[in-house]
């Protein structure tokens, strides 16, 4: 009974952590629910903005605001709660403190620097402490924070807008609009909870993008990533916004620029690989230590394939327009296989209907073992 | 009260006349169910292979073997019961000499010159006559049927292996094997139901392929169909099958070549366009003469192509494999288009999962308004 219990109470806590979508970053999605002794709800909660009070915290909130005791109760939090003193106070103690007796934790924090110390000091303070339910979808939930702390790299999820046989635009580059409205702003709710969106310079000039989210209802911009070897962003692009984080990877020095463009707002960060290009792999290590947990990637096809062909990809979300384009750019630019094993290899994780389109998410095969 | 019932017999039908689903061609898939007067099942049937008895005549002696009463029975009928003597003697005189008192049809025979005239007689008989229930249901089963009668052509299904980006072949050619055998073996059901498959001679030089079903259970196999203007079809090709109706469209006259092709069992029609290629508008009239309901297209990219261009497809059934190739031949080789509003507009009608791979069969927009 038990067990059944602590399924069902976790599940709402995920369902708090869900609420954090658009939200946390680029701290973790985190649900918690605390369950009297009365064995009735209590308080709920989930992480708020980045420096804003963690999940653990909120639910307290919650309970005193419903004038309901948490003395002898017991907590349902979908991720380890912390036991630092980071922007909000320890929630560890924050829980002791409440009168919690019991913790039931989906996963354990993943960051090897702090995993398993806020665990260790509830269990000091003598609180009784289990881990595991729903442990598989609060990690999904969090895939990109888990991928950051553990990997040191985002999680890369790549945007495809394409027609049915895989052309993204026309020989002749139009692209504007393959996929229909739907499809378009359900792409603007994945742009809302990714950590930051990336491009390239060529979709930039080609396009002069704002990539920032309109479609669905946010409380938080995106940041924005733009790999532009030469520096070649003009200072009037759209994507110039307001109190946006912009950064602009080059693979060249050039003061002249980068101060330009630093005074327009943008961070100028110079990775540059053999030719003068962004060392991508540099670029996303950087990325991940700028707190980029999941980034979106709408880039033309030849980025696409740089990313690919550097292993850097993680997912792809493609749409698929019930259409036949021909001739036209492909889905992301590689050299010819000679092989069929050579192919990448990807897992059809979710296929659903989008308006008119099809919404396909694919992962690279294995990509998510870590 | 009625109307449900006839709902829920019509449904039984429709059930039998899927089971003559890989049997009856070129004649249409009907299903008949005979409930007797105390309101319980007496009989049932399909049509069965060409020149076989139809589902009324199976359903009536169904009744007979059970020792059921058919004496003021309603038969439920997928498709309007013949009146004509043709391989078999009148569906409707059957069911009036046994004693049927009334007859529902989903739909009326699409026949323009017979449609209507089985319902007349039933009628002139004192048979009561009800038509419509699961008309679009029996219309669909039957779409290859009702394109022959209505439009004078057959229904043509083009099959297309692919990966997610859209390639049907390395740049190389391979293309084997892009799918999996899941997604193979389902592909040979689509095969069975056909009443011919069709490739090009590109694809039967390049792959030397059988085209016969194998993979599922049939007791009958589809004819082949091969566009070889220049008949260029080697007289050791794996095409040539005992027993197996083959029919070569070729765009020049060759006596010669025709002499040894019909020797090896083909039937060789010359259906020229202006440029000595096989005219294919010509060919698919043709073929719909020679009684071929649903076409089954596995071609290459070129000949697709073609088909796509001449107005002649009507569906795609798109396996889509989870890899990404890259460069490689598209789906069908199509002019460059000057606008995104040139690109044929399809409709996904369903969406399935079949092993590993996605099966997505999309109309054409508006195909199947005739």
């Amino acid at each position: 009974m038990q067990v059944n219990d602590d399924l069902k109470w976790m599940r709402q806590a995920l369902d708090e952590a869900r609420s954090a979508l658009f939200l946390a970053s680029p701290n973790p999605r985190v649900g918690c629910v605390i369950v009297g002794v009365d064995g009735v709800l209590a308080g709920r909660g989930f992480t708020q903005r980045a420096g804003g009070p963690h999940a653990e915290v909120m639910a307290l909130r919650d309970a005193a605001r419903r004038g309901c005791s948490v003395a002898g109760a017991t907590a349902y939090v979908t991720l380890e709660p912390c036991s630092h003193q980071g922007r909000t106070g320890p929630c560890c103690e924050a829980l002791t403190r409440a009168g919690v007796v019991r913790v039931v934790a989906s996963i354990a924090d993943p960051n090897p620097l702090v995993g398993g110390q806020g665990l260790a000091r509830l269990r000091a303070a003598g609180v009784r402490v289990d881990v595991g339910p729903c442990a598989t979808d609060s990690r999904e939930l969090n895939l990109g924070f888990f991928s950051r702390m553990v990997r040191k790299t985002p999680w890369v999820r790549m945007k495809i807008a394409a027609s049915l046989d895989g052309a993204t635009a026309l020989a002749n580059g139009d692209s504007q609009w393959i996929t229909s409205p739907a499809a378009r702003k359900d792409g603007h709710a994945w742009r809302a909870r990714a950590c930051a969106v990336l491009t390239g310079i060529g979709t930039v000039l080609a396009d002069d993008p704002r990539l920032d989210v309109r479609a669905v209802e946010t409380d938080r911009q995106p940041h924005l990533v733009v790999v532009d070897s030469a520096l070649q962003t003009p200072l009037d692009a759209s994507l110039f916004i307001a109190g946006r984080t912009l950064y602009i990877y080059a693979g060249v020095e050039n003061n002249e620029k980068k101060r330009v463009l630093e005074e327009r707002g943008a961070t100028v960060v110079v990775v540059p690989d053999r030719h003068g290009k962004v060392d991508l792999v540099a670029m996303m290590r950087d990325l991940a230590r700028r707190e980029i947990n999941e980034l979106h990637v709408e880039a033309g096809s030849k980025l696409n394939g740089s990313l690919l062909r550097d292993g850097l990809v993680d997912e792809l979300l493609v749409y698929l327009a019930p259409k036949l384009i021909g001739e036209g750019l492909g889905m992301a630019q590689m050299a010819p296989l000679a092989d069929l094993s050579q192919a990448y290899e990807l897992d059809f994780n979710s296929v659903d209907r989008v308006g008119e389109d099809l919404r396909i998410l694919a992962r690279l095969l294995g990509r998510d073992c870590f």
